[in-house]
């Protein structure tokens, strides 16, 4: 269970569980709001049959609702442990901070800042981290504070510490990997465990790893791809949140495929993005169960 | 309300229904299923805002479940009355039985026979109709009764009349537009509310209308696209099931837009009659809600 | 016929031409150019059966050409008139100059910003021109000149002279409407021929005009749809060069579609630019031909 | 080279062709037609910069034409080797003869069969060869003949020289895979270069192999896909020619991406079969260009 600091008031609490199916799990959560007369403003479940798992969101409004957010998970253990429920409870008042890591291509970062600028969602950017310095004008033209962390096989892990230490120091909630291009190591990836989203600029599992450009190119592919994920310890092999296709030809050259990917990248994290901050995705067995 | 007759046994029972929204419908709903000690398969949910009306959809398993199928009905008109809920209640056991009408274009009627045959849907087509006999062979290929009804301007109205005599006789709950090029009056729309299916070679509300496809080439376009949709009085304004687009270029003749435009009829028309069959519809306001 | 400044030397000469078709002419027009010692790097022909219409475009590298650029257009010029050709000739090394007209909405800014920027074009961008000073913002941040003239009924036709000076003042060769939420009165757009691009929130041609997101929420479309166009007098109704489309459900309210759509709008303008801006469209009869 | 038997007259010809990119290459393809009377009804031609290989495909009308069909090629052949270009010359007026290579699913089955008789292409399909009787009555339901040949890793080599032959006896020119689910040998692949059209069930290179919607599923995939493509030595790893993709969410089981997937495997089977018989494909170092 993971519980975000409760806010003061308003807005929505948002419940996402997972448990082995049951009778009258459906009925158990509903009315667990309904008797504290909470308004369930989105109720979306969803049984996969084979292992006979039971995943639910529920987003109720905290108007009106009978108990302060900073005493609702107390109250919601007893019936999670009835069903043995894994479950987070989050709340829309709650603005997260988002750090992005990015390295010498900007066009990601240049559309999550545009979003982020133009409302798109609610969330702080407050740092920019890289391991070049060759897009500090971009964060200034933004106002954001930018890092530069060099990488080399010698200083990685000791980067490493320093970038966690930066980021825990800034409170950032989610690490967004906008084409950077350094694998993180796995102790890395512990401390952020489903809160680091990268883009992947191939429709995975096909060409995992580096220059899949160039590899969709040789092979004489038809459609090119780019995929958003969550990072785990195993590179471009963690939970795929969103896919974008694009058709090509072969008059496509490589740097066609790489234009033409651009949008696709661009796309499929900010959908990613949009999805994480709006309490829409959850994680199991390594794969995503998106409520939309 | 429209129950369709209950089968002995077996299955799974569907509601579909809607009413303002209010606190503790959700509740409400799942604890009349789990205190019969049904098992719920599947609940979806959905809050149109704006209106402020709630959508939803129920399936549950009739075996174990404490009340008969022939009782259902009765015993929870109570409780959607209580929120003033406009409902539907299928039996997934219950086989409907479907009339195709066709005039000479074979495509869509191959699809949907072969798709039946290929045991994708859990239905009977025991008719095809036609205002031409040009399709008489494949009807007999696939051992389907054909019945030409010859359409004038003078003989419109009683032929209708004569068809409609036909479906009911044979039992049919559902009538399949597949590439049917004669506008159904008022009358026979009626005889059937939300159960015509259409497929209209366009993506309305473009082109609507006769020659979507040349119209489509006058324009210019650079998408065309297919819809299906359930017929209403209105031409080509009943509420949008699927739709599915293509890409189509400068050098895409009428004839082209035509071939490639066929694909998309199949896949649309296909895709709008598997949600159907699956109980997965709901006709609000000249929209459809559809549970997926 | 309409001839940019020819360059001093380098890059490549661009012919695209379209005349009644006749046996000969890709012959006579591959022997100009291969007379003349020219590299054919592109050739595209493309024949509209039912009028009977040739469309050419072809590319060749100016290095080692016989013929310097300032003289191509006369010695093209008789050959062109034997097949009562329409053409236009081009060149790569020539620099177009933009002026991008915004309103309010930012997010077809920032994009085409952010391209410009990241070097997916050669073309330069002097100036942004404004109904509203809301942007003067993001003009700044990139660099970039923002003139404000604030559009009343009364104003209208002095306000659009005192632009075409601006636009004539400052060389510019193409108008991208980035969300410019006024209509262009008949005289701007003659000022400019087939050289002001728009994007318009519909996949046209449905729902034309104001609120496309709404009319499309009413209609209970599947897809939602973006559609780049040269604008011509007629509101949008000139030649087609970019559709995208997203799907949509019964899930997404009026505010989702125009978040979704944001997406296609940035997609589809971008995609009609590049196109342009690489001498790739050519308008007939309120069409484009868009050699790929 | 490789010369399918020239037709009496009527039609068009058609060659495709590749060689090392040079000066005047379509200046002299262009006048050896036009020199002879020929009027090109389509020229499409395309330059891969990278290792500098030109590809064409030229199409003319016979009617008017200089030479005859039956002398067309050795009059072609030597300005074809002034260029060292590896060429093809077909002809419109050729009926093709396809044998379909099924096991027992029978969706890709009657979807060709009912393209065909719908008049979808100019071909003949005198044969259907399967390892499994299962869909003997689709193919007596259209009227061709329809040969078992079970096949066991003892009988493999024997079955296999057995459908050679009786493909030879037929005059079979290209075999189509409709979801056949035997690896064929080197040999019998060997006997067909470039003629044996394949559809598997993945967006390729993801998924070689068998069960790729199972893998689909446990990797968690956001799109599935369909990938047609000519045969060769290496299991799925052939020239891909038309790849289409679906969406797909967690809610969609293994039974569900099956039956999604059955519609893209038809239409991605129906459009490469389409390119095929309309001489649209070339084959170059395992990845094909398609003229479009």
């Amino acid at each position: 269970m993971n519980t975000s600091p409760p806010p003061a008031r308003g807005g929505t609490a948002i419940i996402r569980g997972y448990c082995p199916d049951a009778r009258g799990i459906n009925s158990a959560l509903t009315r667990f709001i309904s008797e504290r007369n909470g308004n369930i403003v989105d109720y979306d479940q969803h049984v996969d049959e084979e292992p006979g798992i039971f995943f639910v969101r529920i987003e109720w409004a905290l108007d009106g609702f009978a108990l302060p957010p900073a005493e609702l998970a107390a109250a919601f253990r007893p019936l999670a442990d009835t069903f043995g429920m894994n479950w987070t409870l989050t709340f829309s008042a709650v603005r997260p901070r988002l750090a992005l890591f990015v390295s010498k291509q900007p066009h990601c970062l240049y559309d999550l800042l545009a979003r982020w600028r133009g409302g798109e969602w609610s969330a702080d950017i407050p740092l920019i981290v890289s391991n070049h310095p060759d897009l500090e004008p971009v964060a200034r033209q933004f106002g954001v504070e930018f890092r530069v962390f060099p990488i080399t096989a010698e200083n990685k892990a000791s980067q490493e510490r320093a970038e966690i230490a930066l980021l825990r120091e800034q409170g950032i909630d989610l690490v967004v990997l906008a084409r950077y291009m350094q694998v993180l190591s796995e102790d890395f990836v512990a401390a952020f465990p489903n809160r680091i989203l990268n883009i992947h600029h191939s429709f995975l599992p096909a060409f995992v790893g580096a220059r899949p450009y160039h590899a969709a190119h040789a092979r004489g592919v038809k459609l090119i791809g780019a995929t958003s994920h969550y990072v785990t310890g195993e590179l471009d092999r963690g939970p795929i949140i969103v896919q974008e296709v694009s058709r090509v030809s072969h008059k496509d050259s490589v740097a066609d495929l790489i234009r033409k990917g651009k949008d696709l990248e661009k796309i499929a994290l900010a959908r990613a993005l949009w999805h994480h901050l709006n309490h829409k995705i959850l994680v199991y067995s390594n794969k995503t169960v998106i409520f939309e």
